[in-house]
Order: structure tokens, then sequence, then C-alpha cells
């Protein structure tokens, strides 16, 4: 049932008063992340029921999504415990100085209430409790979640176990809302209540939501996440010395997910006339495909194919295991000159079981189909000691938030020093949106100026300096 | 001279040219940075000479200004030598978890070519080698700067100066140029090449870029600073304990430099019946005005009066002294529930001379009229210890980047801790203008997952991380 605009007020209005409780306290905010974590392990297997039905996902992956889901909301109480992400900074008073230096003590706060726009391929990491909601909630904000129509009742029912936690472990009322329906998304990231935005999904979907946010009497920041191509690198040594393991791994990391993860290697760069071809043909020859996530993805597989067919260059050079429903992996091939004159059409997305090879003859050929590459999530290099890459790896390295130089860009673990973020259309931020970092995205600086100590935030007492990392007179002081 | 299509396009060429070289070396940008302090302070006398003569501001404000300009520079040098600004964080491999996990080393690092808009106020500190050129700079990236149309000679001699040092200490060809005129700062931020700018002036022309900024094809963040009212809030037992001082503390404070600081105190809550206003025309009767920057802000200063005094609650209540060229000091008087009903009328920043005494009778009347304050730069709390508080500092701080608790709002310290920044339309983003922070604004996270000690970032390898602070494995580590 779509929300209804007098709903969503209502919503807003219980975010806002929550939002300075939410603030105020860490230890609280570490609890309340843990009972959210703890009642839906409790409530896994009930959870993957309903999210199979709807997403067909598996429930072997369905069952690890939600243990990487209630690890994030962990993570960030730990990240809260920790301290450091409130980038506590004191200058002392310096009388002596010219003109004289008040005492400064600055912390980050949480910027206020949070929409948060879930996504179709995570229906747990990057849906109703995933990264962009554990990450706002940790930084003191509260937060209203449009569901994904792809997993409506998942949808629901986590929204309900996640409330009902929160309520439970004495957070306030309004910390956590879900709404329905493309109206009141949009409704809601126009909403004067809401400080910023984190998205999850398409280019069309997240910069529709960008200009919304942009186009407010006040700005909002939006975060959101919009499509990536993931470029791979082979050199001809690589392939020589371990092209069959290549091949078997880039199978496996295109396929994974039904091609469906945001870090699908979409795009591999392969030296002509070494045989990587066909060592992928026999390796994706008996995998099979498998249904995808909506009916509109369904139908915008093919439309996929045959845009990237439609260019004279590509053909396609393998296919998986006959799929009876849903998406048969596919590889088609191409060649460098046609992606560096063409890089509108042959460098477009593809949702789903599907890689494009590109064959080059030389570095320079590669390195100008390496420029017309858009941003990227990852960027993977494959080479061998021997390889000279300096200048292969500075042009992955100017389009991607992460590269890789061994295994393949699908699975992102959540880790302090993961980035998941890159480059546009890769996001909209210099920042990530998976990992202990991404909590900035939903934190603002204040400074308090000569304050007496019981006026000042706990976090930037004396007393409470000891207990966390910082910096006091431009020097970094450990607990 | 405006600058024309074709040169802005050469420039941008020599910007994104220089970009790698300037991402490169954190002791050659240190070395480059102090090289342009070293080279202003020996030009000090012949800029301010022309400054003086574009701004009117007096030599010895300006030749101050070029002092906390070249301090500005060296702090940076000294940022990017400590190293915590490219936060640094390194998780080992664990073959043991689930599932496995891979080596990844993450760092901040330069977002490319920078384009910055400078300000008519501050014609050394916020304009071409100003504290956004020189964040930039310090991230690693080359600066393209928008001259003020209000001190182009200055512009143009700073720029000569600040180019031929970083020529003479080997910065490679395109590290700093300046461009005039409106559409070529319009063509500026619309450039490919840009990635990112930073501006300060008014909300009108700030959001006119900040929507060409993100209007583009591949939207770039826009570090905007773009108005501030600077709400200042005194309790009845703080003007009874020292309301001459604080009256003469805000009439120091709100003429300083003309009235023309974007911290100005413009809006000051004062209790009813206290006689405040009364010290206030006391203290400000013999200070004089003086010629203002600019003919477009000469003219927009009486406008800006008008515009208050056309609210039925607004009066005049005193003068300074006498100004025969220029704006003469004046303060205005409503009260609280005339800007708790009109807001949009009565917040209205007034750049000049001018500050608006708000009588409050009681704390709900304050608190209404609080809530409709826009986002400001600063609040300022003059309070006794005996006064309760909590409500009143909770709005405050919702609102603004710096809360003060003694003395007056302009005199911003550049500093580890300042933050100058706050929520819209005070600055457009979570981030400060001022201060060592400001770097952030221009780096954009890069993780490297299982790479090659020799293709890892100088700053990331092994060899360098005991010199730097990170994080490994979730702990903060010091050199």
């Amino acid at each position: 049932m779509p929300t209804t605009p007098a709903q969503l007020e209502e919503l807003a209005a219980a975010a806002a008063a929550a939002a300075p409780v939410w603030r105020l306290s860490a230890a609280d905010r570490a609890r309340w992340l843990r009972a959210v974590a703890d009642s839906l392990d409790a409530h896994a297997a009930e959870l993957v029921e309903i999210a199979d039905r709807e997403t067909r996902l598996g429930t072997a992956r369905l069952t690890g999504e939600v243990a990487r889901t209630t690890g994030q909301l962990r993570l960030f109480a730990s990240v809260v415990e920790e301290g450091s992400y409130l980038e506590i900074t004191v200058d002392d008073a310096d009388a002596a100085a010219t003109p004289p230096r008040p005492e400064l003590r600055r912390l980050l706060t949480g910027v206020g209430p949070v929409a948060v726009f879930s996504a179709s391929n995570f229906p747990f990491a990057f849906s109703v409790a995933g990264g962009d909601t554990a990450s706002a909630l940790a930084a003191g904000n509260p937060v209203v979640v449009k569901a994904h129509s792809g997993h409506p009742e998942l949808s629901r029912r986590t929204a309900e176990i996640a409330i009902e936690a929160l309520r439970a472990a004495g957070a306030p009322e309004g910390s956590l809302a879900l709404i329905e329906g493309r109206e009141a998304g949009n409704a809601l990231v126009r909403h004067p209540v809401i400080r910023a935005a984190g998205f999850t999904g398409s280019l069309s979907g997240g910069r529709a939501l960008f200009d919304l946010a942009s186009g407010r009497v006040d700005p909002i920041p939006f975060y959101g996440e919009l499509g990536s191509v993931n470029p791979v690198v082979l050199t001809a040594a690589a392939v020589e010395a371990r092209g069959a393991d290549l091949a078997s791994g880039l199978v496996g990391s295109f396929t994974l997910g039904v091609g469906q993860f945001c870090t699908k290697p979409g795009v591999v760069f392969v030296p002509g006339g070494t045989g990587f071809e066909d060592a992928v043909a026999a390796a994706v020859a008996p995998v099979p495909g498998g249904p995808l996530l909506t009916d509109r993805i369904t139908g915008a597989f093919p439309d996929g194919i045959r845009a990237l067919l439609s260019d004279p260059s590509t053909e396609v050079i393998a296919h998986g295991a006959e799929t009876p429903e849903g998406a048969r992996p596919v590889v088609l091939a191409t060649d460098a000159a046609a992606v560096a004159a063409r890089p509108e059409t042959l460098l477009e997305e593809v949702f789903g079981p599907l890689t494009l090879l590109v064959r080059y003859s030389d570095e320079e050929e590669l390195h100008a189909a390496l420029r017309a590459v858009p941003g990227s999530l990852t960027a993977t290099l494959h080479a061998e000691a021997s390889d000279e890459v300096g200048e292969t790896l500075d042009l992955l390295q100017q389009r991607a938030g992460r590269v890789l130089f061994a295994g393949w860009p699908t699975g992102v673990a959540v880790t302090w020093s993961q980035q998941h973020g890159g480059p546009w259309p890769a996001t909209t931020s210099l920042h990530t949106s998976v990992g202990a970092t991404a909590i900035r995205r939903f934190l603002r600086p204040v400074a308090y100026q000569d304050a007496p100590q019981h006026l000042l935030p706990v976090p930037l007492r004396d007393t409470s300096l000891a207990h966390t990392p910082h910096r006091r007179n431009g020097k970094l002081v450990l607990p």
C-alpha cells in the first residue's frame, strides 16, 4: 500500500522528535543497534523464507546475507563505541597567539533524520536494516526507509522486527519507519525534516532522486550508488601464466547471484590471440543462470544484450548452460578500438549474467579504451611481476574506488578499510557506502568555543577525552 | 579581461596534465605550499598597496590578512606532512573469516582539478591563494581560480607571484591558473576536467553555481559558503552582570571590517526591559563606518535597511558616528513574535555595519523565534552559570557549525579544530572551509585489495606505515 502524504507527515514528525534523543548517547546507540541485530538473527528463518519467495535468490545466499546484515549492525555498534568517528579535536586557548586564540573543541554529530532507499539486489544488506540504515542510526539519526517494490512483504516484516526491537531496547518512537510507493519516496527526499539521503539502485532512478535532493530550497546531500561496469584488465603474461584459473574466476564472478551484483565484472580487457576466449567459453559452458530479481530486470536483460549487439564490432562468443527459467549466462566480445570510439553503447551497464570481453593488441589501444571507461566501484588488474603496469594502473585508480590485484570484485568485505564508491556514475559522493567510514556521510561538524564543561556535549568534556581517540593542539592522543 | 573559452580549454588541459604529479608526493606538496607562502610574504607590501586601492579595507587589516593567508598555506603544509588526513586504514588478510578476507589498504587521494571562486571580503584569505586554494593544493589537486571582480589587479598579481613561486619550486605547469569573468566562471564549474568546486559569496551567486555543478551529466561536489545571520542570545542574567561589556563587544564585532564578515552577528536576541538597547546606543555612537567593498555592496546596504524597516515591527534605535564616505553603523530593533512570524523578511542577511536586536519577554517566545533562524556559520550564547540554557543551546547547536560561549563570532582562528560551515544556507556541505579538515573536501577514498607492495601508493607501503598515523585491523597506531 503506497504511503499517503498524511502518513508521511506523521512519520517525519516522529523522526524529527526522535532526532535529539538519537544524538545523545553513543552507548545507547550501540545497544539499540545490537538489539536490532539480535532480533533479526532470531527471526532469520522466517525472514529468509519471505525473501526467497519474493526475490528467488535462494536460501543459502539469503541466510548468508542476514548474517552480513546483522554483522554490519554490530560493526557500527563497535565503531561508535571506539569513538574515532567523532573526530574529536581540541585546541587549548592561547593568549600569546596573534590574535589571541579561544579554546575550541570540535566533534561530529548526527545530521538529522535520514532517508534510505533500499535496493532490489540485496533485500537485507542494502535494504530496510542494511548498511545505509545502520550507518545513519550509528551516526545518531532516525531513519525513514523507502521499501523496494521487489520485496514489499520482506520490507514490512523486517521493519516490524527492527522497530519492535528498538522499542523494547528503549529507543524513542520514530527511530525507524517504512514507507512504500514511488510518490512517497519522492516526497520523502523533498521533506524539510530529512537532512540526507542514501540510495542504492539504477542510474536513472538515482539521478531523479539526486535532482530532487539538489533542487530543494535547502539542498541536502544525496549519497547514491548508481551503477558500475567494474573494468578488469588481464595482461598477456597473466593469461599465459594462469589463463584457465582467470577464466574460471571470471565466470564465477560474473555469474554470481545471476550477475546481479553492483561489483560484477562487466567489461574485461583481454590481450588478443592468447586463447583466453576459448578458456572462458569452456568455463561458462556448464554454468546455468537462473531467475532474475524482478520482472523489470528480467525484461531489461535481453534488451541490454541487444543494445550491445547493435554495435557492428560485437559478437556472442559463449553461453552458459541452458537455463529453463530466467537469464542464461552469456559472454560477448568486441575490440578496444570500438570501445574507445563508442563507449556510450559498449560500456552501458547490463544487470544480469553477462560480461563483455574487449580484445586489445597493444598498450596504446588498451589505454585509449580505458580512458573511455566511466567511474566504477572497482577496477581489477591481473598482471605478473614482470609486467610494466604503471600507466594502466594509474588509469584504473583514477576510475575506481577499489583496485584489486588478485581475485574478483564481487564480494565486498564489511571492514574498517572497505571502500564501496567511486567517481560518477559509480556514486555521487566522495564517501563509501560499505565499511566503517560509511558513518561519515551522516555526520556534520560542530565546534564549541570557550564552552563551560557542563554545557559541552559529553564526548568533548575533559572526563571523556581520556577514553576517546582525539587530537589536542595538533597531536593525536590515544586512550 | 574576461577569459575566453579557448583560454579556459588550455588552462583546464594544463590542470588535468598536472593532476597526477600533484597526487604523487606529500613532501613536494608541502614544499610547494611553503614556497607560495614565502613569496607572498616577500611581496606583502606591494600586494597590500594594490589591495587597499581596490578594496579600501585599510593597510593594517590587509597586512594582517596576508599573514593569515601565508599562515594558512603553511598550516596545510604541516597537515600533509603529519599524514592523518590520508585516513590510512589497513585490514590484513584473514583466511579464517567467512568468507575469507583479502588484504585491504585504504587512503584518501586528490579528487582532481578544483575550481575556486574567490570572495570580495577577503581579498587574500578567501581569494586566489586563500583557504580553498591551499586546501585543494594540499589535497593534491591543481586549482583554477575565478577572480573576484572587486579586486582584479590584486588577483592577477597574486596569481603571478604564486605561479612563479610554484614554477621555481619545481611544481608542474598548470598547477594554478586564474580566470576572469562570470561566463568563464560558469563554464569552469561545468568543465569536464573540474572535479570539485569551492565558493565563498552570496546566496544567489552560490546557488546559481551549485545548480550548475549539480546539473552536470557527472555532478561534482560544490562546497559553497553562502550567507549567515549568526544569531546571538543574551540572557537577562548576563545583561545584568555585564551589560556594558556585552554592548561594546557586540558593537565592536558587528562594525568590524565595516560589517562585511560572514560571521558578523546579524541578529541578537535580548531580554526586554533590561536597558541593553541604551547600552548599545551609547557604545555605537562614537563608532564610524567606512567605505564598503564594491559599488554593488554599497548600493545594497541601504536597500537591506529599507527591507527590514518595511516590517511594521522594526525601528532604528541607534546610529554610529557620521560617516562621510560609505556606510554608517546602524542598530535596528524588533520583537521575537515578529521574527517567528516573518523570518523571511526579518532574518535576511544584510552585508554591512548593521545588527538587529530582537526583544524577547520569555523563553517560550525566544525559542519560537530561534526555531525560525536559518542555518548559520556561528551561534553565540552569553549566559551566567545560574541560567538554565539546555533548550536554548540545543536550538542553537542545531543551527550552527560553531557555538560560542564567550566573545563574538568575528575572528575565525585557523586551527585543527576550527569549524567554518553550518546547515544551509550557511554552507552546502557537511565540511568546514577554514581549518585543517577543510582538506577533506578535495579528497576521495581508494582501497587497494591484495596489492603487491611496489604497486601500492607510497603512503600505503609497509615502509611508510611506520611514519604515519593509521588504523590496522581496527586499532589506531601512532608513529
